[in-house]
C-alpha cells in the first residue's frame, strides 16, 4: 500500500463523527486516499478532539475555505443540514471537484443539489451502510467499511470519471460499491435500516411506559430479543430524526405492509390458528435463509 | 471444582436439544452436578446425536423408566408438549424428586401441574434467559448459562429444602437465579423477549413479500438492523408457536400498547412534528441506559 499514490491532492471531511472521523482514520492510515486530510466542522469541541486523535493535518470552522482548495468535500452531517451547507460552500468550490455527502435517505436531495452545482463540480452521494450505535469523532475506527457496501448515487449526466473515482476511493476505504437511483435506494433502505430502527425506537419507547417495577426486572432480563433491540434504539437520535423525516413517504409505506402482516399473525395468534402462525414463522426464516448459510444439519 | 461432590445421583434431561445438552455438556464437564446422566427423546436421532457426542451415560426412548429413577427430571420440550409428558411420568416419580421444565411460558402450567403432583414430588420450572438461534443437540454448549438468568417460577406451597436444591443446581450451571409468581414471568417475558420475536418474524415476512428484485438487493445490504431481526427470526418455529399461543393474552396486551406506541411515532412523522419524534427517540435512548453504561463522554 505505501507504494500507491494518493487517490487526491485534498479532501475534506464536513462534520468528523462516526463516519467522517472513520474516513479519516482510514486515510491517514493507509496514505492511499489524499495527500492532505482537511477535518472541518462548526462545532470546536469536535475539532479538538479531531486533533487530539491526530487524524487530520488541518482543521478549521471555515468550512468554505476548506471547501475551495478541496478536491473532493464530503457532508458527513445529519441529512437536515446537507441541502443548507452544500449551498454554502458549492459556490466556491474548484472546477472537476467533487461535492458528496453520506445520507442514509436520498429523497429529492439528489436533483436539488445538481441543479445547485457550478460547472465542473460533480456531486456524488456515498451512503456506505456501515456503522454502530456510537457517534462523535471518537467513535471511528479505520476498518469500519471493510467488506461492506457503499450505494453510489450519482444524479442523472454525473461525468463517467468522477464516478469512477468516487468508486475507486471507497474501494480504498475497504467498501464494495453499487450504483442505484434514489428511488430505489430509498425503498431498500426503508426495509433494511428504516423500519427495523423504527421499531426497536418503539419498543423500548413500550418498555419505558411499563410500571417502575416491572421496568426494573424488564432492563435486568433483557434476553437476546429485547438487548438487540435496544442497541439499535440506542442510535443518535437526531440522526434517525432527520432519516425518518425524510424517508417519510416511503418508510410510513413500508411501516403499512408491515402493520398488516402484523395483524394478519396478530390474528392467527388470537384465533388459535396454527398452520398460519407456522407459515408466518417459516417465512421469517426463509428470509434468513438468503442471507446466511444454514448453521447445521 | 473436582472436589465438589455432585448435587444429585440421577438427573433425566428429556428433550436434549439446545437447552437440555447444554444442562448435559456443563453436568459432564464439571461434574458437580449429578453422578448420572440420562437423556430421554421420542426420537431416536436425537438420542443418536447425544451418543455421538458423549454428553450423557445413557439415552433412552422410556420416558417413564427414566424418571422412575431420577432424583431431578427436567422437560426441554416444546412448551405445548410439557402438560402431556408430565401427566405420562409425574405418577412414577420417586417421593422427594423433582420435576422441572425450562418453559418460556407459564400461563396456567404451574397450578396444572401442581394439581397432579404425587406426594412427595415437587415442580420447579425453571427458565433459563439463554439461548441462541440454533436448536437440537449438537447447538448446545456447557456455558451457555453463565452469568445469565434463570428464573424459578414455583408453585405456591412447593416445599422449601427442594428450591433451594434448584437454585444450587443452576448456580452450578453458572446462572444466577431469582424466584416470581407465573404471572409476572410471563409479562416480563413478553416485552423482553416474546414481543421482539414477534415483530422480527413479521418484518423477515415484511420483506418475503417484496418484489424479487427488491428482495434480492434487501438480503444483499442487510445493514445492523435488518440482520439482527433476521438473526432474531431464525428460531425455532415449532418453540415459538408454542409461547405465542401459551401466552397469548400477555403477549396480545403488550402488542397493543406497542402498537399505540408506534402510531404515536408514525403520527409524528407524518406530521413533521420534530420535537414529539425526538421525545420518543430520547425515551428508546433512556431505556438503553438502564442497561449498558454509556459508551463515551
Amino acid at each position: 500500500m505505501a507504494d500507491t499514490p494518493p487517490l487526491l491532492k485534498t479532501i475534506t471531511i464536513i462534520g468528523p463523527g462516526l463516519i467522517g472521523s472513520s474516513i479519516l482514520r482510514r486515510a491517514r492510515q493507509t496514505g492511499t486516499l489524499a495527500q492532505k486530510l482537511i477535518a472541518a466542522d462548526c462545532q470546536e469541541a469536535v475539532l479538538h478532539r479531531v486533533t487530539a486523535l491526530n487524524i487530520a493535518d488541518e482543521t478549521t470552522t471555515d468550512l468554505i475555505a476548506a471547501a475551495a482548495q478541496s478536491d473532493l468535500v464530503i457532508l458527513c452531517i445529519p441529512t437536515g443540514a446537507i441541502r443548507a451547507v452544500a449551498a454554502t460552500i458549492l459556490p466556491h468550490m474548484k472546477p472537476g471537484s467533487i461535492l458528496s455527502d453520506v445520507a442514509s435517505v436520498r429523497s429529492s436531495l439528489g436533483p436539488e443539489i445538481h441543479a445547485l452545482l457550478p460547472e465542473g463540480v460533480s456531486y456524488i452521494p456515498a451512503h456506505p451502510m456501515a456503522g454502530t450505535e456510537y457517534s462523535g469523532p471518537d467513535a471511528g475506527f479505520a476498518t469500519l467499511f471493510e467488506d461492506r457496501w457503499t450505494l453510489l448515487i450519482p444524479p442523472p449526466g454525473t461525468a463517467p470519471e468522477a464516478i469512477a473515482l468516487m468508486e475507486a476511493f471507497w474501494h480504498r476505504c475497504g467498501a464494495r460499491t453499487r450504483q442505484m437511483t434514489d428511488q430505489y435506494h430509498d425503498q431498500v433502505c426503508a426495509i433494511v435500516s428504516h423500519l427495523p430502527h423504527l421499531l426497536a425506537f418503539t419498543i423500548c419507547n413500550t418498555a419505558d411506559r411499563l410500571s417502575a417495577d416491572l421496568q426494573t426486572d424488564v432492563l435486568e432480563y433483557a434476553a437476546s430479543g429485547f438487548r438487540d433491540f435496544t442497541r439499535i434504539a440506542a442510535s443518535d437520535p437526531i440522526m434517525w430524526r432527520d432519516i425518518f423525516l425524510t424517508n417519510k413517504d416511503v418508510l410510513l409505506a413500508t411501516f403499512k405492509r408491515f402493520e398488516e402482516d402484523a395483524h394478519r399473525m396478530v390474528k392467527a395468534i388470537q384465533e388459535d390458528d396454527s398452520e398460519a402462525i407456522m407459515q408466518n414463522l417459516q417465512r421469517g426464516r426463509h428470509i434468513r435463509r438468503g442471507l446466511m448459510p444454514e448453521p447445521q444439519n
